[in-house]
């Protein structure tokens, strides 16, 4: 039938995609009185705008139209050269900004981390549960996932091992405050993983959207001090400043580097040139570290309300994490229950969440959920999770 | 050697991407005292800069902390709603914003409908020569490119009918003022290549980058017009307003477009809020086509410049295109001599140009170089051709 003619055109590799039942779940987050804990976005009354609108102004008055020009595919050198200052003071010396490529967000550090290294059935190994756009993204070049399970104090070791040895392309981590969980990996995890990736020829991506949103414990190492060879960084301002500037960053060895700017080219040429000299002015003018501060007590205030309001109304058979930094908390019903069921009944009560099936790899019901903390204040926080727990107890019987 | 552990882990993808032997072009064009006709980059004299300052400041005005939050994959709706408009005013009705994707600048356009279409083998057609950006973005996705040749009254149709009756997921084409040859496709063309694609399964993927830009002749038919169940439009802002927003769309069916939306998830979440919202209230303040009108104007005094020039300084036997608008020009020694020596001879006289092989599938030399006039004035033109025709005197002997 002509009107169909275009039905099997596509490309297989569109038939691996999970369907992103997170944008429905946001549809029912934007419904009129729902409290919502389902979103992922940075608390927006905390933005620099003016500052960011002042550094606007100043970028004109310094480079006029060159900064609408095209420009080079790795990124404007002070950005870069800024990034790999901040590592030096966080304790990560020896990045250079020829190691660093801008990318529109860490979202497309994925895609050409994928680009670059992903054939068909490779192997990737990812946490479990593991971040969604991770999944998405990588999941565009076909690989075969194994995934390790994550416990309150990192990865599986013995699992991870076992991954290790049948080889793989990358393993993909958030080491802090990891989107769904909230959960971090210990100094000793740490030195465990990197121990078993040292020497193989594995890929240890690691994801950092949230470090600098810590309010809790103390600092813990980056992998690339622990197994600088095979680790790759990324990195995002989008927690951190404001996220529709759309910068992120990554940072690899120069073998890799060479392959990531050619998908980088590929993929859309360069970054904006504007954004990316209007986000450095803010940083090398403004006090950044007061800036986080201000996020950092915000959420930290979030965090205690909502573990606090789950310790009063959810059911004592609930499980949950006290994450030590970071916008989320996971939460996981006793005996197997279903966490869609939970999403179900609290959105009747005008309360939203998002099971945690979408975090899992080939999973289509689960007992966990995520709650994020980010946007919501004490009061919403209280009540909300009020709601829940009514679902949960019913729920729990 | 454990040094080299990761030497053999890269996606076999990379090894198809032909090397940018186009950035070493642009290295040598840098150096000083060079005259370059090598570029690509739009005349930043005329950029609206002034225009641009103050749609940022009036959009800072209007939406604030809004603007620098996450936001729809699709892309801002005024912004997709213009898009509409536009084509609706230049003959094209029936587009709606819901059709349209915005993406960072029309390279990512080819990196999402490779995502979407191509699979390992499959035949994709290119115009003979080809845009360099296109060939590069299409080949991660390892197609078999099947090429027709490009003339002077657009593609050789028979050529056509027998690359598609093998089948072809898309087919690119930049029918007006081509780059890299500044051909155009005549109606009568158009209307012949449009009867050979309909009724197949093949994507027609129209870029029309420069269309705007037209100095000389009428304006001709879109294939949207033509073929409208087989057409995806790609279009851009980088020649007409700026290129550093990175700012272009698709236009596609519905089919394809949940496709692309899935890609362009995966690939970077959603292009910057903040750089739409303030390209889209330049458009809707200002007279854009007052502002292309001045472009146009300079590109066809330098067109004027160059080819008047070479008439003069070339050998007859060199060939030339007389484009009707755009930024390039394509001239072709006589008796297959090497542009690339050409190029060599003309660099040790302080001109830099491009030879045509990077703009094939699988040439290593060939007789055919491009240079563009959208950056040099007229007595730079002058003065630089003279040069370049020295050197084609010595080579044509």
């Amino acid at each position: 039938m002509l009107a169909n003619q275009f039905e099997s055109v596509f490309a297989n590799r569109m038939n691996n995609i999970p369907r992103s039942f997170l944008r429905e779940i946001l549809q029912v987050a934007r419904e009129p009185g729902m409290i919502s804990f389902a979103g992922g976005l940075p608390n927006q009354d905390l933005f620099p705008t003016t500052e960011l609108r002042d550094a606007c102004n100043k970028v004109f008055d310094a480079f006029g139209s060159d900064v609408l020009q095209y420009t080079s595919s790795e990124g404007v050198w002070e950005l870069r050269q800024y990034i790999a200052d901040h590592y030096k003071k966080r304790g990560t010396p020896n990045i250079a900004p020829e190691n660093i490529l801008i990318t529109n967000g860490s979202q497309q550090a994925l895609d050409l981390l994928g680009k670059a290294l992903i054939d068909k059935d490779d192997r990737v190994i990812l946490e479990e549960p593991s971040y969604l756009g991770a999944i998405q993204a990588l999941s565009i070049f076909q690989p075969h996932f194994v995934t390790v399970p994550l416990t309150d104090r990192g990865l599986e070791v013995e699992s991870l091992r076992q991954a290790l040895a049948k080889g793989a392309k990358l393993m993909y981590l958030i080491p802090n405050f990891q989107n769904p969980s909230g959960l971090s990996y210990s100094e000793e995890n740490r030195r465990a993983v990197a121990e078993a990736v040292i020497g193989t020829n594995t890929y240890l991506v690691e994801d950092d959207p949230y470090g600098e949103l810590r309010f809790a414990g103390t600092h813990k190492s980056s992998f690339m001090n622990l197994a600088p060879k095979n680790t790759v960084l990324l990195g995002t301002f989008s927690k951190t400043i404001v996220p529709g500037l759309r910068l992120g960053w990554i940072v690899a060895p120069p073998a890799l580097m060479e392959k990531l700017l050619i998908a980088k080219q590929a993929a859309d040429l360069h970054t904006s040139p504007f954004t990316q000299r209007i986000l450095h002015h803010y940083l090398a003018n403004n006090d950044a570290e007061a800036h986080i501060a201000k996020i950092v007590a915000l959420y930290s205030k979030h965090q205690k309300a909502m573990v606090a309001a789950i310790e009063r109304h959810f059911p004592k058979s609930v499980a949950h994490t006290t994450p030590e930094g970071g916008m989320f908390l996971w939460a996981t019903l006793p005996n197997g229950l279903s966490a869609m069921r939970l999403f179900e009944e609290a959105a009747k009560d005008r309360v939203c969440i998002v099971p945690g099936h979408p975090f899992y790899i080939g999973k289509e019901d689960v007992a966990t959920l995520r709650l994020s903390f980010s946007c919501v204040d004490e009061p919403t926080i209280e009540e909300g999770i009020r709601r829940l727990g009514k679902a949960a107890h019913k729920l729990c019987g």
